[in-house]
């Protein structure tokens, strides 16, 4: 990876800064070698009629976490834009954290795609291949990013 | 159509008041029988870097511009959630408005699949045809709803 | 169009020679501005239990036919790769002759974006409006193609 | 899971005859908790121009590999049908044999959502970690099933 969890964070405050940073409601959690994860704390303004969490946040929430890990993997590249999102929708989450987990399949020349899964929180302590597994799948997402040539 | 264009923006005003109604920047433009079409002002919270109309902003405009498009074709049924959703995204709108062109390509029991395009306005009082065609599409989504079971 | 509906023909008789051809089962039957379109004739090969046009069968009859839809545009490549396809299963065909209408959404320098609409044949004769609509339609797909650079 | 991987191989040999059994190029090669595994033998009637695998024949194995994760999971359903699919190919196959690895995302009342990864085999008595990861990625399939009603 070409950006720690606080590069990330910090580039994504510049860059976002009505999503990530102080009083906002974005931020990363976890950046290694198959990933990053951002996390989402869904409040009233993300709620759809029901109170369960709207299809276009957890979009939204997809979009940028697979946007994060191609940052992660090339450093920043502020000109990469998507050309193609598609989610399914499994489950409704409940109002609050929201867990992007994002995963590149490919990182080629001209195109990245990404694969993106949106779950609830680990419990903290616990343990963790107790809550796993596709019960606790909120959404899945694949996206492609058209990157800009750039020297490796 | 089982609801006009009035019917439904009063409707829409009432289950999303923070997308539609006064001072709202979503608005109900056409119902007929081939679907419907909205209108989004896309303004400063709509942006992303670069000054163009965010993807997620398009993503949300597509999506209820499905929904919209089932309310108007079998009434209001607030329990229709999406259960899949692809958008290609192929020219970057400049801030102004977005008309949404939603139609359906199946209404079944269980599922609807709506096809729908995103485009700039077409100048009033010129040839409509002008400016059709592939040149204005900003992005194209296409998408499916579980419905709830109903009476027909 | 950079090819007539005869050259077109020709083109995909010798490229994919077990596809199109004297006694084969695709056949390219209109290239005009706004796209092109191919007929498979639907045989026992083609079916799935149930006696429907298998899933995969209609895949391929709409992969080839976006990459025809740009071959038409564009001139002979035969480099251009698919990157993403979806589809969306509407209705089952019965055994028989299946029209793929293909138009592009967008064609630009790296990406074209097609859209592929599966369905029965209009009866010869007939008022063509008449089976126009959503009720005709086999299955609906977006494909994204990859062309290699080129001059224009 | 509902059966075993002999089990899913005989009533595939019976219901697609064309595609299992002897002297046919699919195979049942796992079925555990976590899903299923398909062997496709890609041969001459597999391949595009460039002699790498197709487009089609890697949707039909990424399809029947989803069909049959979800029979393993929920035992012999003839009628389920897909409603959605969707894949991104990543990188071109060389012919020989691929691998389909298939396990479900969802696993609803009426819909199943299944995601497929097309890569090589595993060298045998290798490390299987060796040649984990994105590198061998040939596709990455989404597919969702409209299951009937079931007792469970």
């Amino acid at each position: 990876m070409r950006m720690s969890a606080g590069e990330l964070q910090a580039y994504l405050v510049k860059e976002f800064p009505q999503a990530f940073g102080p009083g906002r409601v974005h931020e990363v959690v976890r950046v290694d070698a198959s990933g990053i994860s951002l996390k989402l704390e869904a409040g009233e303004e993300h709620l759809r009629p029901g109170a369960t969490v709207s299809g276009p946040a957890m979009m939204g929430l997809a979009d940028i976490a697979a946007y994060a890990a191609i940052l992660a993997a090339i450093g920043p590249v502020p000109l990469a834009v998507t050309t193609n999102f598609s989610i399914n929708f499994l489950r409704k989450p409940a109002p609050g954290a929201i867990i992007a987990d994002a995963g590149l399949l490919k990182l080629g020349q001209r195109l990245a795609v990404c694969e993106v899964a949106l779950r609830a929180p680990r419990p903290e302590g616990g343990d963790p291949s107790a809550t796993e597994g596709e019960e606790e799948l909120y959404a899945h997402a694949v996206t492609t990013y058209s990157i800009p040539p750039r020297v490796i």
